[in-house]
């Protein structure tokens, strides 16, 4: 059911986001165009602290123009191992190390108009670092009881989908 | 904590997707570049039929490479109100049209680089009409046990966001 790609134009090369407008042929012989937005891919992780609350981040973000509470997250960077990024993001956004990190999966968040791509990540047996922002990151530590998340999530408080498609298998999965 | 802007430039304006790079004046008081794609928003729907089996659809998703498994979705039509929009998707998707739809919340799909916004509902007392998709949409619908769609989450054969924010505030709350 794959469809074929017969011409493709690259619109713009951003430091993040790279777009192309791409002709295909599709399966029943028509053509169309995809928008296409590709994205380096990136990393979610659940960090659970011994006493089972888990650390939340809270950040305006400027595309939709609020604050979220969101698990920590990050960009991949260039030849970093998903896994690598994972514990450097986390440290970095709340300041703790995990002595261990568990793989659950991946998700695609837009994959109607983009590659992105998200491993996700629950990070136990953490230890207090300190905090290491980018320059252009103001990030406030968040630590919750399980409950608590999940009535944010029922609330609406808790509306970004990396961290419900986090929470959702996390708990299917007895980890929270 | 909101970021002020300074600067816009319009990148691309696409049939779906608008592209721009707006320089930014951050809370610290540093300046940064957020690129970021604008989009007009989309619904998700959950179908429930009557004995509790939930009807899903799978598609090639070009930007991804892959066939994927989703809730039934789509963007939204000029002027369309999200629930008319739900209700349209899902008889076009599905060939099934609801008696009964609920609104269940939003979700930001990828708030680091887009403002896309979905909302999503639950549908049900379902009856059967006619699918009727795009010229470039070609779909399968697949109704499914809700224990294997579960299933399908925890092993990695549901990796759309999407779909997963939406089956976690389904079974939070309930309603499968």
């Amino acid at each position: 059911m794959a469809e074929k790609l017969l011409e493709s134009q690259q619109i713009f090369k951003g430091k993040i986001l790279t777009v192309k407008i791409d002709q295909v042929l599709l399966q029943n012989g028509n053509k169309s165009t995809r928008e296409v937005v590709f994205h380096p891919g990136a990393v979610a992780v659940l960090p659970i602290l011994a006493n089972g609350d888990l650390i939340l981040v809270k950040q305006f973000r400027y595309p939709v123009g609020v604050e979220l509470l969101e698990v920590p997250a990050g960009k991949l960077d260039e030849n970093e191992s998903p896994k690598e990024c994972a514990l450097r993001e986390l440290e970095e956004e709340t300041g703790y190390k995990a002595q261990r990190i568990e793989y659950i999966g991946y998700i695609f968040t837009t994959p109607g108009f983009s590659n992105e791509k998200i491993y996700l990540y629950v990070a136990m047996d953490l230890i207090k670092t300190v905090q290491n922002l980018d320059q252009d990151e103001l990030l406030k530590v968040e630590i919750l009881r399980p409950q608590e998340v999940l009535n944010k999530c029922l609330n609406g408080e808790i509306i970004d989908a990396k961290t419900l498609s986090l929470l959702f298998l996390a708990r299917e999965k007895g980890v929270i």
